[in-house]
This record gives structure tokens, sequence and C-alpha cells, in this order.
């Protein structure tokens, strides 16, 4: 197809950053790409794996010919680094983002880049890995992306947002900010605060020792640590920038353990049963619609 | 190699059950197994898929000739079950199991099948999915089997029963029954619990729909659904069977959490910087003793 946009500039060359670059490249194959990271390792790696078509040394320079910048970054260096790009950025510009908050995102980008048209985005895809060795280009497939454009925002260019990201392999679903993130709290932020949780309670034990923990983690734990080595960086700034949604959804979280907790107390198997069922529904909606490996145990090994 | 134990008797043909008939068939073809379950409608498919070499009416036919009986029921089953071939099993028997908790386990079979040798074990493996279809002979490669024999136990039938298991493919492992019930509280117990709670926390949201809940899953939320798929009856019996080390394990894990809350009320990304890293270096642990697979995602999808 014909590239929405033909100069896209991609702020940050990690998992996310280097998965657009390469999927620009196999999907829309007309369009060029430029890339920084700020960190010159990453910059050298990226340049080695060929995850845009030109690295730069600035963000700068990186994006003086873009129609289309995204920034890549964790939510709280996306201040520093739209700012950084304030002068050099073309006016025709569209200005959006993969971040995983999109409420101070999208205030971040717009009070650094005034009169710019920014169209936050947040593709729901991601592994564990992160770096610029993480990448791939087919991570978006099958998976949804989450447009948040502001309230006056240009149709047309929501539409040539969205229209990149279907390239990519992406379903698109347009949204406002604060839904999206009361969404992300629950679907996201809590599950990976939880699975943070739990694998630093597993290690503090005095009674078991780590060595056990790793041996038995087939038991169950082990899926909790495949979220619980993802990105600390960002994963610091998506807590402190989705506060609210995030404590009201832990708080809701917490009232349902302790209900659970009191059935376990008073030996109330009725309860537990009672809960263990209705679960099952939801597991079987998420494989029905394609957003799960419906293998048991996740196809892990070879049955 | 020679079968440790020449009859085996498998009594419930679910996920377990029809996974140890399985792989005795494979790893141990000397030895002539029967089984036996409750549900007419899962003898007739454990037949149907030959589970066992024979399908008995009954749990006391079942037992008649049998050197090893497994116990592959619920926990909180599993008096009744033992009951049920108390007058038919041969003395010289070996009675063992695959529940999740041995301290209630060891003793419900004890009480039940007094004068007999009850040497319980407890398999560390499983799928989200239950019943007579869902076994297959591989499910214990690689896996850990925990034996818990009682302090007066004959070591010569501890071997035995250790030995049993590594042929399915295991790597067997001795432990003291209270031990263990320490050990899978927080490797198994623990995360089932977590992640039965925020599948339902995420089901009873008002602002967030199903619907929103089930498409942005990959976020995280659908790891921790896998596990709150699994089997509801047997989940019951285990929180009810190993509830002290259930309810302290809970505990230190809600401190966990309020304390990553409060680090996010106050906004304190040092704190959550330092936890979300040190969660990392366990996943490695899982991933270089072969406890889970390295690809990202679980190796979901084609990358």
């Amino acid at each position: 197809m014909t590239a929405p946009f033909k100069t896209i500039a991609v702020i940050g060359l990690g998992l996310l950053g280097g998965s657009v670059g390469l999927a620009v490249r196999e999907f829309l194959p007309d369009a060029v790409t430029t890339g920084f990271d700020l960190a010159p390792v990453n910059r050298r790696r990226a340049a080695e794996r060929g995850l845009v078509d030109t690295v730069c040394d600035t963000a700068a320079e990186a994006v003086r010919d873009a129609d289309l910048v995204v920034f890549c970054v964790p939510p709280g260096a996306m201040s520093e680094a739209a700012l950084a790009i304030a002068g050099a950025v073309p006016r025709h510009a569209v200005i959006s983002d993969v971040g995983s908050c999109k409420v101070s995102v999208a205030k971040a980008l717009g009070d650094a880049l005034p009169g710019l048209a920014v169209i936050p985005a947040h593709p729901v895809a991601g592994t564990e890995n992160s770096g610029p060795d993480a990448g791939f280009a087919s991570l978006f497939r099958h998976r949804w992306c989450i447009v948040t454009p502001p309230a006056d925002a240009d149709p047309a260019l929501v539409g040539k947002v969205g229209a990149f990201w279907e390239a990519l392999g992406a379903n698109v679903e347009v949204m406002d900010a604060a839904h999206h993130d009361l969404v992300l709290a629950v679907t996201s932020h809590l599950p990976h605060l939880i699975a943070y949780t739990i694998v630093g309670t597993a290690s503090d034990l005095e009674d078991v020792t780590q060595s056990e923990v790793i041996k038995y983690s087939a038991g169950g734990f082990r899926d909790f640590t495949r979220i619980a080595a993802s990105d600390p960086t960002m994963w610091r700034d998506v807590f402190l920038s989705n506060k609210d949604a995030v404590l009201e959804m832990l708080q809701r979280f917490s009232e349902d353990l302790t209900a659970l907790q009191r059935a376990i107390r008073v030996g109330d198997g009725e309860a537990l049963f009672d809960q263990f069922t209705r679960t099952r529904a939801i597991r079987r909606s998420i494989i029905a619609e394609g957003q799960d490996d419906a293998r048991p145990d996740f196809g892990r090994g070879d049955h």
C-alpha cells in the first residue's frame, strides 16, 4: 500500500521503536525511516540491525524531514524528548507516540510542541524483553492499537495515524485518553504491579529458599515472572503517570482479595468455587478473540 | 527400564490421572495399568482414549491386583476415594497420590488405609485444562516431582516411588510434607489465588466493559487468565486444605503490595524502580533451570 506518511522518524530505538522501524520496512517499503536513541550504544546496535534506514546522531537531525514522528520512549522521558526536536521538526509533521499512558503523554507532547498536531497512540503489544535487540516486524500483528486524539484533532490526521498502524498489522480503535488510561490500568498496569509484587514477595521469604521458588515455579509462579521481567524504567513511569487509575483498580483488587482471604479463613468452599468458575469464561473469550494462544500452557514445550 | 511397580491403579482419570496412565504406557511399557473415575462419562472417555489398559467400574476392582495405587483426585476427595478401596487393596500395595497439598492428603490417606504404606507425591506439572481429554504422556518431563514420605516410611519404598516418577520423566526431590506445603503456597497456591482475584476484579468493573478487558488483554492481563482457568473443584480444595500456609503468604503479599501502593501514591519512583529491577533476576534463573520457555511472550505466535 501507499504509506500514509512518507518519512517517519522514530525517537527511541528499544523494543517498540525497533519494531516500528522493522515493521515499516516490511509493510510500508515506500516509506523512509530515520531514528535516534539517547544512548550511543543503542544507536550503534540499531544501525547494525538496520532498525531504521538512517540512525542519526541527534533527535533534531532525525526529525528534519519527518511527516510523522513516533516517540518510543518511556512516559517520563516524553517531555524531554519532545523538547529536543521543538526547533527542528517541520510544522506539517504529525506527532505521535507508543506510550502506555495517554493523558499524561498527550499533555507532555502538547506542551513541548505547541501548534503541532499531536495524535497519541498506544499499540497494546510487547514482550518482556527490551532494548534495540528486542524488536521484530510482526510485533503489532493482530494486536490492538488505541489512538487517542484530542477533542479538536483534525479527523483526516487521525485517519492517517490509524491507517499507519493498520498497515503495520494492528487493529485500530479510537478512544478518549482518560478512558484509555482506565482500561489499561486494569488490563495492563495492575497485572504488572501484581506480578512485580509477588515475585518480590517470593524472593524475600526466610523459610523458602530462592532456589526452591525457581525449581517449583511451574506450579503457576513462572507465569507471573514473565511480565515482572519487563523494562523497569518504563514501568516506573507508567505507575507515576497513571497514578489515579492504577490506585483505583488496586483498591478494587485488594477488596476482592480480602473477600477471598476471608472465604479461605472461614472455610467457605462454595464462595471459592463460585469465584473460580466464573473466571474460566473470560479465558475462553480471550482465546476466541485471538488475543492469546489456545494451546495448553501457552504451547510451551512440545506436548 | 523394568517398572518399579508391575500393576498400577490410577484413581481419578482427569488431567493428572490420564497423563500418569499415558506416561506409564510410553515409558514403562511392561507395567499394567487399571483405572477408575467416579463419573461414568469420564470412564467412557478414558476407555476411548486408552488412558489406562483397563477402565474398571468400581475403585475396588481397579485396585484388586495393584502394586501401586495413585490417587489423582482433588485434595478434598482423597478421603472418600481411599475409603472406597479399603477392603479391596492388597496389603503389600504402596499408596500414593498427586495432590497439591501434602499434610492434609497424607493424613486423609493414612486415616482411611491404616497399616498400608502411604508415600505421597506431588508432580509440579499441569496445564489449565482438566478432564479425561486433557492428559498427555510428556506432562511430567523435566518437571519436578516432590515425594513427601512420613518420617517412619520404608526407604526402599520411597526409592521405588521416586524411581517411578523418574521413569515418567520427572526430577525427584524428597521433602517434608509441611515444608512442601509452604513452598507450594508461594510458587503455586498464591499465584492461582491472585490470578483468580484479578480476573474477577476485571469482570466486575462498571466503567470498563468486559469486551474491552478481553480486547486489550495482551497488555499483561491475559497471562493471569491462563491459570485462572484451572479446575475450580481442585483449587477450592487446595485453599481449604493448605489454609494456614496460604494465609501466611497472602499476608506477606498484601504487605508488599501496600508498600508499592504507597510508593505510587507519594510518587517514589526510586522505590518502584528498585523493586522492578530485582525481579528480573528471578525470571532469568527460571529460564536457566529449564522451568520456562525463554522465547519472548512464551513463544506465543510466530515472531
